[in-house]
């Protein structure tokens, strides 16, 4: 508990030397942080994970889940960035098209075949089918998704060059925040009622 | 024409020693790179724009016209990381939720008033009514919107941290990609039917 | 007041796990720091400023001031590297040489005209006559100045890749630093006398 | 053929408007580059590999492959700043201790155990055991190994915050480089005779 | 001459696939640049240099000079990012107020005694005496001087964080570039008359 | 003591908006950091050194000795990405092969001659020698040494392009931590018996 002390005194005092410079964001905001446990000695245990070895429980409404390894779990990779997370999928599951502000992701097939795609600037879809031991990579903060149209399980592990990539969920984003994104902004956005934006809205709250 | 040939062959000599280092990358993919004219001296207008001096046309489905002051139109800004834009909203009009995959993005609302908002990773809606003179940010690679609810036009100038931000309009980038996005993947993503999906995607295509 | 305190623990616990990095410096020096005040939830305030909706005042000697909506005014723009300023300028107002140390400035004239221009490290001046709703380039660290050479009173939005650029006006750092230049640096410099130095510090000091 | 002349001249006069910045160098040198196929059109292909979807051989005198999926196999991924590699150990196999330049390692066991460390600039070893599923990080620069003690063969997927990482394997890296080190600087740096040295150089000048 | 051929359509190729990020920049402007002799295989030359071996020729109006040894003359330092220079100064000499637009310098006096100093944002000077052996750190961008106060020659070697620094020396900047920078605008700044003002270009002119 | 407190509590008012980014890592690890005395105001004497003025003692195993004028020792380098050392050689002295995981390092001979080199990871050796008043440069994290085999003393200056390069010395790195390399990964990397690494393990544990 001292040398905890010890060591937070000595990181303030560092700190009252630093000033953080203007490179990418690490998260979305710099106003609200989410802090570690501390700990006076590092061991190979801050390195390490073992979250990933199991495939996650992909019953839910999209058949698929992600878990993440990064910053959040192995602390060591602080300030490193690169981070892994590995990807499960249901039959037919979706990993509904989303983008990660800070990072570009590569992605390796563990088992199964997944139609994966993304879209450039230009409004290009890039797609192709990928199987077992495929690598296909997603560029930085462009929307992208993957599918399991087999019949069988699928799953990637994926790599990204941030400590912690962050992750919007497109449809999420826009049909699930809180507050809610004004119907009107919806409607006219996709060029639809805002009954038909009302009824999306409530399948999210009801998922 | 000698002059120029002789700067196409000092860059290439110069490339010879050239490899590109691995920070943020400033299109989407590097595969594809659009030239500018060859010029052998710089002068001030290769730093100079009147192009965003006069409001953009409004007459489209959205009501609302964004126009660049980057790299493409001012070649002095290439490698100094920063550009502008001008932004004109018909009364009603939406700049549909949209991301910068390479910049964030600060406002100054040269006239009327704006609705604006933006999400975070964790799915919270940060917005505000901003009127003449107001600043707003919204930071990098999240989806954010501004709407005109406003009786007259509005118009702001759009600071970015990269020469050349990109964006993509979450609603085109779904619905009007070409090739398309696959229906089934945005009818599970959007938890509606592909009759829905199908629906969207022809009025893009008659936009 | 007890949310607050988490917020440092937990910032504190984080800081423990981090090293800053080796890229640009966000301040002249890492030793002095300003702090912000503490807030346990972040608002649409945090990412907003109404600081420059109105001109600034401009009686003073040089008929010019600028106005900053930088990181100390929006605290929402820590470590999102993009910033902006207005500045005013009397008829006959002049924003007097002066270098960013780490930014790149374009400007969006709001109204007037103004003669502008930038030094490269070649001593080539590169300038130009600019007038409403023009933009205009200053690459990162050179010196350049802007001046009303019209009737009427002129502003512009300047945009920044830092979240607080800096200024050096070159005359005031050379004659009105404290403590001050040596005269014989100055003499030396200018290629005049100590007693035209001592002149030109003497006006400074009474400004 | 006349496209991809054509894609050259742009390539040309792009870069007549672009000088590389300062940050990480992507190969060891500047001075040699190797140059990729020229392209026209992307395709999903340039973001696509298949090539370490299979096991690589193991029979050197190391007992271990790695394969890299980096930019010189996936041109899609130049500026994007990630890359991937798989490594497969035989039973008793040793991807012996080495540095990336360039990079941070993050693994992800596919099948397997391995023994795995790094050693910091303190000099102290942070090592542990891992098994199938688990993950372990590397930081950038430190030397590393991995080393099959099990009776099966191991394998791992890397990911890289780097195009390219580079790697040096420190033994060949000072006992068989061309030309070679001087006996008297390994003899002195390892506290042993030249002779030793010498027996060292010809064991990797016959591997 | 053909190797070097194979070599220039290599880098072409790449650079195919190449755009340049956003980092800092490391010429001015990105619409000049300067090419380097091309070369087929690196030796080590390429990363050698005398140049700074002996003081520089110190007989010029401010009694002092500065030799680089930055990429221009060692082509090898190419994207590595950092570079040395050598100054000397005779008794009396100066190295003016300047700035280095792109590097934080930090000096190793060789010989001699220097008075130093360099002005901070918030216009404090921050200054000190140093003499043979001692090592003082100039702010990127700053303004900074170095004066020779005694009877005998000195000499510095300066590092630099980037491959071509640049320089501005801030007299000859406004006096005596090329067009000329408006007598009004100077004589404003340095509340003096044209008179004055003409007098100082008229000499720099001469020098 | 007051304003120490008073600095200390800004600066975590500071971080609680601060997150760092993704760049370069600063030290190997980020989970142990060491803090700097607190100064509430700064002065000439953080930006100043007089540390390595006077030649380092060669007087142990390997004949050499570096002596750092970093961050550690100039607290005003703190995030300016750049600092000296001072190497001295005696006859025969050797430097022994190592790496900087973070920098690029320059060195300028101040007196003697040495005999200096570094390896590619395509195994090449680059290799020359220098003598007084030259300059060489060893890219970022590439194995290099410098041989003193002169009859006289030798010492350079050092400059990198971080605050604090750290430095991995690969024999001491390989056959001396702590907790020691393993026997078997050493004797199968070096193509030698286990007896052969106990006999040099015992050598640097007695040095």
């Amino acid at each position: 508990m001292a040398v905890c002390r010890l060591l937070l005194l000595m990181a303030l005092f560092l700190l009252t030397y630093t000033v953080s410079a203007d490179p990418d964001n690490l998260q979305d905001l710099s106003v609200k942080v989410n802090g570690f446990t501390c700990k006076a000695n590092i061991t190979a245990d801050d390195f390490f994970s073992s979250g990933i070895a199991k495939p996650g429980l992909t019953n839910n409404s999209m058949g698929a889940l992600v878990t993440g390894a990064n910053v959040q779990r192995i602390p060591g990779l602080n300030t490193l960035g690169v981070s892994l997370a590995r990807i499960d999928y249901a039959p037919g599951g979706l990993n509904p098209p989303h983008t990660h502000p800070r990072a570009t992701e590569v992605v390796f097939v563990l088992e199964g075949q997944l139609d994966v795609g993304f879209i450039t600037t230009a409004n290009v879809l890039i797609s192709k089918t990928i199987k077992q031991g495929d690598v296909f990579a997603f560029p930085k903060g462009l929307v992208h998704f993957q599918k399991n149209n087999g019949m069988v399980p699928a799953a990637v592990i994926s790599a990204f060059n941030s400590q912690l990539p962050g992750t919007q969920s497109i449809a999420a984003t826009l049909f699930a925040a809180m507050p809610p994104v004004p119907d009107n902004v919806l409607a006219k956005a996709f060029m639809v009622g805002t009954k038909e934006v009302q009824e999306v809205k409530s399948r999210f709250a009801s998922a």
